[in-house]
């Protein structure tokens, strides 16, 4: 039996970390001095270092290079600044591609992803996990006792995948280990059709090139494969830090609503949640796609969570990156700090002037101290400083939980599906807009997690169910709870098997759909017409149950008079994608009926209301000046000022209110 | 000196073939009793078996398991279903690709094409054919007694090319047999231009990937050989089961319209003509298309031909893929009738639920039994029962050809034509739509058939034309005939040489073409205006002879004044593709002129009116109501109701009118 | 000490050159004849032969096959036609990539470019180079005392890169010599950031494909390699030639615009400056393609230079090829000659029938002698003929200086920059675009030239310059000059190291920028407003120094009231691009301001006047008649006609006019 692990109040202590990806090893040591005295300006107590030192910590195979680490570790924390120690695994060497070119991963075309960009290793390649934990060990034990070290950073952003022959041979392994034998790789992947039968477990290869459509289940289970192959080379490399140092948390940091990665059982292996985050400052929806990924984060967390990486600025990886305007990276700061971040850092501390992200802003940019988002940073840290005994630690959980599953996403994502505007994120993250938009807040859930204690659940889509989560769903709704749920959820099984009937039965008696005849996917700029609202993207032709109701009836064209919404008792059916405007007041409407509403009434637009614990943060997205009604006194910890009846918001105005 | 070969006359025996692709590995064996129960229900009588299954027919190498084969043929013959047989040699198990890799395929880019989808062989590989001539020799053996069996089906859409090692040296041997020597194929190649000049055989390569525009004759050589092997391939195959059933008839699938193989060429080899077909329900001229398919097939078999696979319902192949609206299945089944099909059938019989198509619709969909699909199925077997002794056997031929040559479409379409805008095929569809817009029956021919019986012939456009193609085109107007030409028609030889004068001379001179100066192809939303219409995709800067009439003239930009339709006797060219309701009118006219006119007068907009011997078929493609006036008395086969003077179609409504 | 090198002059000898490529190897002898008959009546007096002619002079590794090419050169020199020679190595024969595979490139994916095409050559291959020596000597050594040899022209448009394993040991020479040791190579291509430190010269590769952004100083010095790469292919054969014919002048085609080579540095090593240009007949701008493509052909060149290929009529290479309408031809070659051409020449002789470029036109269509396109050649070429005694080896300068480096342009163009929509040599042409509509006259210079003799020097974009490119600017000002410059100007050095403050400080004084706080980059269809026009592409949040004057400001947005155009002095820094008529006037203004004007006042809308020595050329590019005010009476060297204060054009009509 294991001690509990400490998590990330170990790390803030009362504080909130502020600071970011520090990579003194691109400038000479004269500059780091310089580092420090603005971190301490700007109010900085947390760097993260070392993400990709490897080639400076081992230049050449075997060799240690740690005295520059050592100096700059003791600076560090001479000033009082904290450090989030980074393996440095994301991207070997030149010399490791050279000497072990198995190293280096294969797309499915077969072609090489060579060095000279990042992230070139094979998540299976032997020989590379073997180095990256050599280098673990070492750090891990030079560092275990230095006082600056506060957290674990493995690695960065895991994403890759690797076709080749040695991640085939990882993947018979792992599929060994999911269907038994080959009997069972078999009949999970449907292998009866197209001729595709295994009599050997030499025969089985990742899903590569082919002459046309893939086996669908070979693909989804690859995909897992990978998840799983990386999520292994995390914990080998948590595994030999927290032997070093069982008090210091560990953390790996994800992408947000990544494709790759199945984060609920990554969370799960973390001592600490982390994300990057950087929402398009062009972006309309920006706000909410960060409330998205922050609910998304705290929910994986289940309390406070990080963010590990945002930008002060501009990004350098769209096609085409605007700066952040003047009050906006404060305000998206404090909605992570609203919806459970306890630390707001960033890439990077100082913009590179070399490198393929050279454009990608810093907290100290080209302009330097002098620039604008420079100046920006200092104050926020001040600010940050100033709530953050109040604020830290705090967790609030929501009435409405929103389904999403990566199993799910990735069986509804096949080639040879019905129709390729169907898109799994998308869905999600129109759905959640909606909620968003209604001021409801929102929890994300997995949907074989117990959903007692929320009043609503929405399930924007599900496409691929176990039937441990079919029955959870039917559980919830037969105990009381309220269940919406979107149109292709609940297809197939877990090996993508499309259930008997188009859906699985249970469901369909749980919604009241008696026949699903067809499916009827809309092309762009295509509606479906029904009695209550334009529906777009998807509608159906069923028939349905008599005891079920047809809240809304699709109007003219083939599908006249059938049901576009049915709901049977507390369960919701969507067959079609109602638009924004009507998906919004029909989840407002449910989640009303449910016995719930939004975190405050009478918001005007642009006001985002969050409540974290007993604290209301209010966050305006406009740039113009709004007063908001907040029923009786309230301080706001940004400025001490006591509110009542109203708080008057300026351009990206933000107040922080406490009771 | 052979007997004559047997046809669809020996499989139909009366009946129209009713039913589809069966694939019974995917079930368990009590399944197949329901699916018995059900296609008697529905009236099927043919089910297509063993197409992907050779992975379950031979699981290792030279393992045969016959045993569940044995029984479904049983079990199908026992309910008096008959079994068109299928070599399973599409796709091939994974072991031949582990064991032989060589038998995988290389694309131009030289990626290999994986198992794991289909269609991952290589038609150069002497292993494959060995391994494929195996498993048909014995499946040929066991079943060549077997009283189901009733048609033999090679293969399945023979579709793949190659351009690896192995296949290089077949083309090495091919080009040999065409072109003799090395000086021959420098002759035909053009090799002088980019110092190309070959002085090996071991030179010669598949057209791979280039640092620019690649050898236009290699090119196109590569694309006849590539058709040729395919029909190697398939006659290896054929050739087999003859042997052990010379009384069974052979078949393999067409694709509809597919530039991978010159189904004149192939059709010679069948017993029976086949073609799958999967118009877009959404596409507006989805009828058209059907029709196209259905006469060009028709031509190919001369006389009854077999419609291998359509869908009950949706594919899932394309972006968006839409179900068929109630009554459509039934309408597009009986046009294919109308046309000479002697055979409806279906991929599949029951849709998977694995694998990659488990998206594509079935005769028994998701839905199972009570689905909308299943239903229409069911009531249209039945009235194809009604109709067939009527209907089967009987075969018409049209006064007007279009002439469509692959090897033309083939010259056409090397990247560096003057405009990636003109599409063979596109063209070939359009000037079908305008014929078939106006009521006017056609078939299709080869440029060297024997043209005489045709009051008109039209040619959309064949670029490339033999010395004897174009005597035949010159002999058939000399002969009285009426010919119909669009631009870029004659104007490269076999070996994709630019005729002299940018055109062969004897075409110019049949047409009244002077000078050739210039081609103008037109850009996307450009029209070139005439006196008579507007043109679209190209136009042509001519001088025209003195004897030559110009039937419409350039107006306005740099060709004013210069002919747009040119006419010499009963030659007509036309420089410019006119707008479709002038192309309709065109042709119509000179259909009348030429002593040909629409299958029947008056036909309301949607109607199509088809005449198959002395039937009748009325095919409604609209949605309301309307009234077709047809003189005299009629018996509609499909409801035995006699109309006199006008009958009443409803949405999708048909009738099948006898004297 | 070297002799100074024959020029153009030395081949013109009073002649414009006339004539184009010709590839006898294509046609049987006797056309030979026919061909030079058709060439006496065109005027044509020069014609490049040997182009693709390798595996016609050397059909088997070794053999020498002359004898063609020994009776060519007699005949054509029989007949007064001079004699352009070519290396034939820009296509090597089949069996030099079949005996030596590693002869053929690979590009970043590994793909192999395999012969069928052309220029499927390594620069870095040894094999090759020493086969390219062998037959160039051997050339040389037959035709160096030939009377019809009057140019050498090596290999053709070099335009190919390898990212292969010999390239990559030539890359780390190249390497080794620009950066020293390996310190040098991490210190410039700031190896720091992604752990890129190599650590033995082995582990250096090009860069090949990888799993995210590559190293965008690895990416540059790539460039810098292949085309230094290719300049070593050119010298050694030059070299050679120049061994057998001291003589005689050498030249290599450039390409228009070309980023593959940096033509400043090629130009050098020529004797003659070459190019090949085909605007688009349909493009609008197409007549000032050609007059930016000229202007920066005659500053490489310094004086008169050739016109080696451009279309009779279509090219066949866009995806729609149109001809040139009757006129546009002369139109755009006596446009040529305005700008110094004293050669216009093309791409070719007679068209070809066969290759994969028969649809490109040559001199001789496929109409033969009776086409347009060769009746139009015919005139041309007396006319030609006509103007030349007064036209040729004149020069002029302009007062205005476009600067144009080709390591700025490829720096700029790193897939990890701030806006994908912003590229060089669109920049290059839009401010190019404003100059000529403004009828200024325009060189090109490189930014370390002297610039001392320009009124005006304008900088479209540098978005890297060296510390004495920088130097210059600022002397060039300080001296007196006016400089205009684009945004992203002065960002990165010479290793695309970002210049601390996001730009040069030197530049930021010249301009007085304070402090250059963001860049803000536009989306497609959005605007920056200023107070003087409309901005679009990109903006910027600077702060201006307080000598600096705010020539325009923008109004509205996020950068409300801040400096959109910026002088200090004379020199002026735009920080978005204004709209055409906007920059065009500004452009006009300066320049008035700076002591110059256009060519002629008063000029109709579509006219162009260029002066060449002291003669004056006006070129209308409309399609009316239009009446030009010249002050003054002109002879027309065209027609003899005498013009006294105006001159009426009619279609692309043109005039010729001495004093």
């Amino acid at each position: 039996m294991s001690a509990p692990r400490p998590g990330l109040g170990a790390v803030t202590r009362g504080r909130i970390l502020f600071g970011g990806d520090y990579n003194p090893e691109q400038w000479p040591e004269v500059t780091w001095h310089d580092d420090v005295r603005l971190m301490r300006d700007a109010g900085v107590n947390s760097v993260t270092v070392g993400v990709f030192s490897w080639s400076r910590l081992e230049p050449r195979p075997g060799v240690r290079e740690f005295g520059w680490l050592d100096r700059l570790m003791d600076l560090l924390h001479e000033h009082g600044i904290g450090v989030v120690l980074a393996t440095p695994t994301s991207a070997p060497p030149p010399w490791l591609g050279r000497l072990h070119p198995e190293t280096l991963p294969r797309d499915a075309d077969g072609r090489v992803e060579w060095w000279g960009g990042r992230q070139h290793f094979s998540h299976s390649s032997a020989v590379y996990r073997r180095h990256a934990a050599a280098i673990t060990e070492d750090l891990a034990a030079r560092y275990a006792h230095h006082p600056a070290l506060t957290l674990w950073h493995i690695n960065n952003e895991y994403c890759t995948a690797d076709w080749g022959d040695e991640a085939a041979a990882r993947f018979r392994d792992w599929l060994r280990a999911r269907h038994g034998d080959l009997a069972g790789l078999n009949s999970a992947w449907g292998t009866a059709f197209w001729s595709q039968g295994y009599g050997d477990w030499a025969e089985v290869l990742p899903p590569r090139h082919a002459h046309y459509l893939k086996n669908p289940t070979q693909v989804l289970d690859f995909k897992r494969f990978t998840s799983d192959m990386l999520l292994e080379c995390y914990t080998a490399e948590r595994d030999i830090v927290r032997r070093h140092t069982p008090g210091v948390p560990v953390t790996t940091n994800f992408m947000p609503l990544w494709a790759g990665q199945d984060a609920w059982r990554w969370a799960e292996e973390e001592d600490v949640v982390s994300v990057d985050l950087y929402p398009d400052p062009r972006d309309p929806h920006g706000a909410q796609h960060g409330a998205l990924v922050q609910d998304m984060t705290r929910s994986q967390a289940g309390g406070p969570w990080m963010l590990m990486e945002q930008a002060a600025s501009a990004v350098n990886w769209r096609p085409v990156n605007r700066p952040k305007p003047p009050g906006l990276n404060r305000l998206w700061s404090l909605q992570a700090v609203a919806r459970g971040a306890d630390a707001v850092c960033y890439f990077q501390w100082r913009q590179s002037r070399q490198g393929a992200e050279k454009f990608h802003s810093g907290m100290v940019g080209h302009a330097g101290e002098h620039g604008r988002a420079f100046r920006e940073v200092g104050r926020l840290g001040a600010e940050l400083a100033r709530i953050a005994p109040e604020v830290t630690g705090r967790h609030s959980r929501a009435d409405i939980a929103v389904l999403h599953d990566w199993h799910a996403w990735w069986a509804s994502a096949h080639e040879g599906r019905l129709s390729t505007r169907v898109d799994h994120a998308d869905l999600l993250t129109t759905w959640h807009r909606a909620l968003w938009r209604a001021h409801l807040a929102t929890d994300f859930a997995h949907p074989e997690h117990d959903l007692g204690a929320y009043r609503m659940v929405v399930v924007p889509q599900l496409y691929a169910l176990t039937d441990r989560a079919v029955e959870n769903l039917v559980g919830y709704v037969r105990d009381g709870g309220t269940l919406v749920s979107g149109f292709l959820t609940g297809v197939a099984d877990q090996d993508d098997r499309i259930r008997e009937g188009g859906m699985d039965a249970r469901l369909r008696a749980l919604f009241g759909i008696r026949t699903l005849h067809e499916w009827w996917p809309l092309e762009t700029g295509e509606t479906a017409t029904t009695d209550a609202f334009d529906g777009t993207l998807w509608s159906e032709e069923i028939d349905k149950t008599p005891d079920a109701v047809a809240e809304a009836v699709y109007r003219g064209g083939d599908l006249d008079g059938l049901p576009a919404v049915l709901r049977t008792g507390r369960a919701w059916y969507l067959s079609t994608l109602p638009a924004p405007d009507a998906l919004r007041d029909l989840l407002a409407s449910i989640a009303r009926d449910a016995g719930t509403g939004p975190v405050l009434a009478g918001l005007p637009a642009d006001v985002e209301a969050v409540r974290r614990g007993d604290l209301l943060f209010l966050l305006h997205h406009g740039r113009g000046t709004v007063t908001v009604e907040v029923p009786g006194s309230h301080r706001d910890l940004l400025t001490g000022t006591v509110h009542t009846g109203t708080v008057v918001l300026g351009r990206y105005g933000a107040a922080v209110l406490a009771p």
